[in-house]
């Protein structure tokens, strides 16, 4: 069983701008991706493959066209995810498991029959996928995990990372000293 | 086995103000706390009590002090838990079991000696609990669910509820003429 995640090195995570420089951003980006890897190395899928080209829709559906196997599409920037939870995803009894992202995202698709599927990661794409598997007859499950929905998009988010992580991302980050602000009563992040 | 569910409907869900009226926003409240209360209903926990008392530390200290039973804590803007999440959250094995929210939040907190704890639900609540039981010697499980993370702050926290959300808050939402928003790229909401 094969996993896939699509990357992108340059320029990652341009939201996070208001707090993070271009370099740190794109390192942020790595030690997350060090954090999925590590992920799937602990769990049963026994290859992985990152994927660096261009469009998104494209880079996926190219992959998963080409494979006979199971195959799992993972995001990058799931920091907190655990072997255990891929070992849940891709042992779920259904022809299509999607793990939501915030915001209507799609942060992990488990395609048991990948040459039946297209992906639409477009915007709304949980929604994209239950109707794309839907129309193909297919049977969905949905993988319900705090941790495997929180992604790193904006400043906001890495408040999750800094309470629950304990990877390579969450260590980096308190490296070059960002850390929970709790001044407004509400709790964000500070860079020193 | 019992819950309690602190609820606060004047003014409720001011971060709501930019997209809902006043009322709309309390309307919205009660139909979250319809959805939670549903789910309560429908699972093991045989009674609740909701707590409309001043201050949330206070209200939620006294009550957990007067029981001598297990005591499940559950935020009421809450509209996409079902009673399976209750029903795993009680049944966990641990003294302490901690369903984290976003940004640090705990959404439910469940108590099987509660006499021996003190909730804080300041700032980072989750920390805070964590801190509390690890000095009272107390066993912790982390409850991993992505729908009830979700609790409904912000405009934005609406586009999860839009998505995901089969009750009486979703149902709500869309008669008022809330719907989601795809023009900018990202997933967004707009009101009619």
């Amino acid at each position: 069983m094969k996993a896939i995640i699509p990357f992108k090195k340059k320029n990652a995570k341009s939201r996070l701008s208001p707090l993070l420089s271009q370099s740190e951003r794109e390192m942020l980006a790595e030690c997350m991706l060090e954090d999925v890897i590590r992920a799937l190395k602990g769990s049963v899928v026994d290859k992985y493959e990152v994927l660096t080209e261009g469009s998104l829709n494209e880079a996926i559906n190219g992959a998963i066209h080409r494979t006979q196997e199971p195959m799992l599409v993972i995001m990058p920037d799931l920091p907190l995810i655990q072997p255990r939870h891929i070992n849940e995803i891709v042992s779920a009894n259904a022809d299509v498991v999607i793990a939501p992202g915030k915001g209507g995202g799609t942060n992990a698709l488990f395609l048991r029959e990948p040459r039946r599927f297209k992906v639409d990661y477009c915007q709304a794409s949980f929604l994209n996928h239950l109707g794309i598997a839907r129309d193909a007859g297919m049977s969905v499950y949905i993988y319900d995990s705090f941790f495997v929905s929180t992604d790193m998009d904006e400043p906001e988010d890495l408040v999750e990372l800094l309470i629950h992580g304990k990877g390579a991302a969450a260590l980096y980050l308190r490296e070059i000293g960002v850390a929970l602000s709790t001044t407004s009563g509400r709790v964000g992040v500070k860079k020193r």
